[in-house]
């Protein structure tokens, strides 16, 4: 097992399935050693036949790779905790994660994995009206099942992802194995200090998802074409100065502001983009000038999301 | 006791002990049935003079007043909370309040109340290096001691300040007595109104502590001039258009969104002025320009003076 996480990992979410093994097998070519999943994504299983491949293959170990998963919102009460992640675990053709995180504090009614899998939001998609149906699972009760599988050795560390300050001071409050890993939405317009600030004064490291903001929402609707962060003034200029692309540029803040970062795409030769950016050094003034854009503007909000697309008003972060 | 808490209640901080009890007389006088303290207010045993003279002098009954008190930070801990709850019934010379909140989301190490009442912030003021120290002490462990309260008649109702969206939800997976308030800061400069909704939609009634906005932090030096709410175009114009004061649309504003409100003043012309809402409705077009105001601006956070003050960063909102 890697000792720590590479600060520059694979994201998963949203690769398409029969691109999803490909995708692993390049990106494992291409450098990277970290990758980022979640039972959520609807792709572990063409994940995992990705890794075996590239390890038949000989191109890397499973001790050289740092593998991420999420337990997801169903499967939050202590008795599905360890089944949802043997599942993961059997998609993914390994035996142990080096990371397995709650994917959002929102327990879900659940749903037998023989029923429906990956469950998704709604309890009954296929009903005349569909319902989001959220389960009393309080989040200890949740943090501590997580807590069994490290016992158990199927998990090298536990964290949380979406998770804001008040929550993080109660988990801290109640958690025997300490959550090594939060996850959370950031980039130049929601740069999270005092969350990212607090996590780490409590030891907690921070990886930030969808490092280059409405990049991953144009495809979902869920951003508009003038909130795109490549067109930055700071981030152009940056950009020409170091003689870089600008989503270099921002992911390169990403990491030089102490956050790992977890950029997704299927195309070989941005695989190769986004990985290479340790041959440079933004200066103070050039972190400044883009950590400055920040308008607290969050794009993956339940608050907003899940009452459109779900039929429940049901915000976290508020 | 009454049913429900009376939307326009007397706000008791920050009212100098010396004159509390004659300002709750006033209030009482002056038509207020609803009064909001709190044991860190530092002015209980001085608000329980007030209550125990103005129903010697006839003025009402307790039955007819509604008392909320809050739960202090020290006082977290299964084994306190009914030591807490019980000393802020003998300062107020009450059997029962109405209404226990727990007054943050944030639990610190117990301090003695032979050795300092109230605690506030700091564990050891007198150090030379004073600390805030916080406890581990799960927010679930300290609503189960709430709820033993409600068993043995100490309050009628409990609830909680100052928790966002995320602990409202894990609140609600493991409360068996219902939390009936939550307590937030809200005015036009912070509408809250995913919060408020969401507590709503778990049948949660919602008390906006500074409906005045900026007013209650100018001589706490946590607000700028230019941040009053009273000057604010919207509310001038309504308060024009209806003959009343820009304080008066203020209040107005949030007992006709929903919430109740829980203003101070010393003044017993200001305390009949904050009163007298029940005689004008603002229109739909009115209350809209005034909730446009919204900036999201909080005055009051732990995250902001927690570290001026106490040498401890300790954001809860973020």
């Amino acid at each position: 097992m890697l000792s720590t996480m590479p600060p520059v990992g694979f994201g998963l979410w949203k690769i398409p399935k029969e691109d999803t093994a490909n995708a692993v097998v390049e990106a494992i070519r291409a450098g990277y050693r970290h990758f980022d999943s979640a039972a959520d994504y609807g792709n572990e299983a063409e994940s995992g036949e990705g890794f075996a491949r590239a390890i038949t293959e000989g191109l890397v170990t499973r001790e050289e790779l740092w593998i991420t998963s999420k337990l997801w919102n169903t499967f939050h009460s202590a008795e599905h905790v360890e089944e949802a992640c043997r599942k993961t675990l059997a998609d993914l053709q390994v035996d142990c994660l080096d990371l397995y995180l709650i994917h959002f504090p929102i327990a879900l009614e659940y749903v037998p994995i023989e029923e429906r899998y990956p469950p998704e939001w709604l309890f009954n998609p296929d009903a005349a009206e569909p319902e989001m149906r959220p389960a009393k699972v309080p989040l200890h009760q949740t943090w501590h099942a997580m807590e069994a599988l490290v016992e158990k050795g199927l998990a090298g560390r536990i964290g949380v992802c979406n998770y804001n300050t008040g929550l993080i001071h109660d988990l801290m409050s109640y958690a025997s194995v300490k959550p090594s890993h939060l996850q959370i939405e950031s980039h130049p317009y929601l740069t999270q200090e005092k969350l990212i600030r607090c996590a780490k004064g409590y030891g907690i490291d921070v990886t930030a998802f969808s490092p280059l903001g409405a990049q991953s929402y144009f495809e979902l609707g869920m951003a508009d074409a003038g909130e795109s962060l490549l067109g930055a003034a700071p981030v152009m200029v940056a950009a020409q100065a170091h003689g870089k692309t600008p989503a270099q540029v921002l992911l390169k803040w990403g990491v030089q502001r102490g956050t790992s970062i977890i950029p997704k795409t299927t195309k070989p030769e941005r695989m190769r983009e986004n990985l290479a950016i340790d041959d440079f050094e933004l200066s103070a003034v050039e972190m400044a000038a883009i950590s400055a854009l920040n308008q607290d503007r969050r794009f993956n909000d339940p608050g907003v999301f899940a009452e459109a697309a779900f039929g429940r008003f049901h915000p976290i972060y508020d």
